[in-house]
């Protein structure tokens, strides 16, 4: 059984290009006992893959030169020496950027028993869903009188934010990057859309979109955002910090906002997150979530990018804006 | 009854200077029914004056122009139409920068009864000892198998940050800008120093005193400071913000650090905090903080100018790192 899958043979610089990466051909073994063999079917892209990318000590390894990159996938078992997982059985895992592998069973799970296209696993019902619902549940507790600013608000995590804050009662100022985005936000209900890049001053137009003040600001992105966040927070806001999308690509140091000390004076509490923290947290997002999806309170959209030789381009095209919601490889 | 007094005349740009101030002597009326004639006897420069400056809003209303600055003092009552107030009774308040004034007694407080010098209201029994108190204990809680980064340690909240932390068994690293100042922080217990403006990196310093990573950085300073603590803390660090000094006299804005996205892969809680919002614990931070002098267990260091004619240059004086512990002006 032959497997293609996608190497990383150098660090980017700045926004990676398709030389960082190469396409390399391996033969599988058979599954030996109590081994299986997964064909995938759906592999994501994600951006917190590109820090990754930096050979530097954090919450996870750095991806290593010359070796198959790693990330969130779903595949079908087609060959199986263990009864926990019989052929057929669709599991998620985190061996994506590679159309076959072997493994003994201890890093898949089995999909959940719902009635959803599968590839939702990666998106509304998988890592970036569960991010979403984590950081407006558990990071904070997102109330029901709060004015909240989400930026990246189109991506696979803030257009859920965007929709769970909404199913909370929240006022929703979102920040996007095309006309086309800002439709997609407004057709999620979003109270206001800011599209960044049409204006010339964002404190301006948060403080025009929320002349109230903005009580929670869902970080995904930094600069400048986090800066019009704070110009525009009231006293006692809370910035769960998701990810700061705009520093991942830099080639040099770029300096953070210069009104920092309003986290003194208007007191407020910024708190990193990471998934993985709430992974215990899966059944019970899950369950809810599914019962919106049920509901048509919570609504999933797809960029799908077909074929493994196409996922750098679509993991690229994270960093570039071509995403609108969930970015996907369908092998 | 003559009062000299110190007016803000002009808003400074950058470091103020003696022309932003002018000192003016007005004449008191006689106290009226109900009200005292209160004679200052010490007041206070603290480093949150100076953003109060600005004509911006905040957590506390700005300086007006051409009237009488504010700021903590403790007097006697030595003229009483008020029998909460007989003659003779100590107060503290916030009408410093004045030699004397005519209260109703609604902004005046009681000195409690412990046998120390009425200055220590001003600084390691008033706001700054509750700042240091609050920010270890109530903003964050300080954990005995914490490392902490104590930045401007020798100032009148560092220092009691540094000594607190020690008697709740932390290693403490205390960041100063004098020899002077070091040889005064060692002399509290602390485990090392670093005189920054002696080092070319500051990282490299703060991991070579704390290879083993800081749990909590106390945050005074913002900037190098901060950035250096953020590539030198552990996951789950905690940073509560007291004040960011380095930023106060910018004369334009002054960049952040770039590696904020520490915030988010490190998965740290940066909590901005104002001590007014801890006024309702002062008995219980008053019993302990009177204790631990009582043991020896805290010093007290203070730094003081004579005359309300030298209280702008103690003011500036803050800020060009002429204090070692609370700075005072005795009047």
């Amino acid at each position: 059984m032959k497997s293609q899958q996608i190497h990383l043979i150098s660090r980017p610089t700045g926004l990676p290009t398709a030389d960082n990466f190469k396409s390399v051909e391996i033969t599988l073994p058979a599954p030996g006992q109590g081994e299986v063999l997964v064909k995938n079917t759906w592999m994501s892209v994600d951006p917190y893959m590109r820090p990754r990318m930096i050979d530097r000590e954090s919450y996870i390894p750095p991806f290593q030169l010359d070796e198959v990159l790693e990330g969130g996938a779903i595949g079908e078992v087609i060959e199986s020496n263990n009864s926990n997982f019989p052929v057929g059985t669709k599991v998620s895992h985190l061996s994506g950027w590679r159309t076959s592998f072997i493994s003994d069973g201890t890093d898949l799970t089995v999909l959940p028993d719902i009635e959803v296209p599968e590839q939702l696993f990666l998106g509304t019902l998988g890592m970036p869903g569960l991010t979403a619902w984590a950081g407006l549940t558990k990071v904070i507790e997102l109330k029901e009188s709060d004015t909240i600013f989400v930026s990246a608000a189109s991506g696979a995590v803030g257009s859920i934010v965007c929709q769970i804050a909404k199913l909370k009662g929240c006022k929703v100022i979102a920040s996007v990057g095309s006309d086309e985005k800002a439709e997609f936000v407004k057709a999620l209900g979003v109270d206001a859309v800011i599209n960044y890049k049409k204006v010339d001053n964002l404190t301006e137009a948060l403080e025009k979109a929320a002349p109230e003040g903005i009580d929670v600001y869902f970080e995904n992105v930094g600069g400048e955002h986090l800066e019009a966040a704070l110009n525009v927070m009231n006293d006692y806001g809370r910035i769960p910090v998701c990810g700061m999308i705009s520093s991942y690509n830099a080639d040099k140091p770029t300096p953070g906002p210069s009104n920092l000390f309003f986290i003194n004076s208007k007191k407020l509490t910024v708190q990193g997150f990471i998934v993985i923290d709430y992974f215990d947290c899966f059944p019970e997002f899950v369950a809810q979530m599914a019962n919106w999806m049920a509901e048509g309170k919570i609504k999933s959209e797809e960029t799908i990018y077909h074929g493994l030789d196409n996922a750098v381009d679509a993991f690229i095209g994270l960093f570039e804006g071509k995403n609108k919601g969930k970015m996907l490889v369908k092998l």
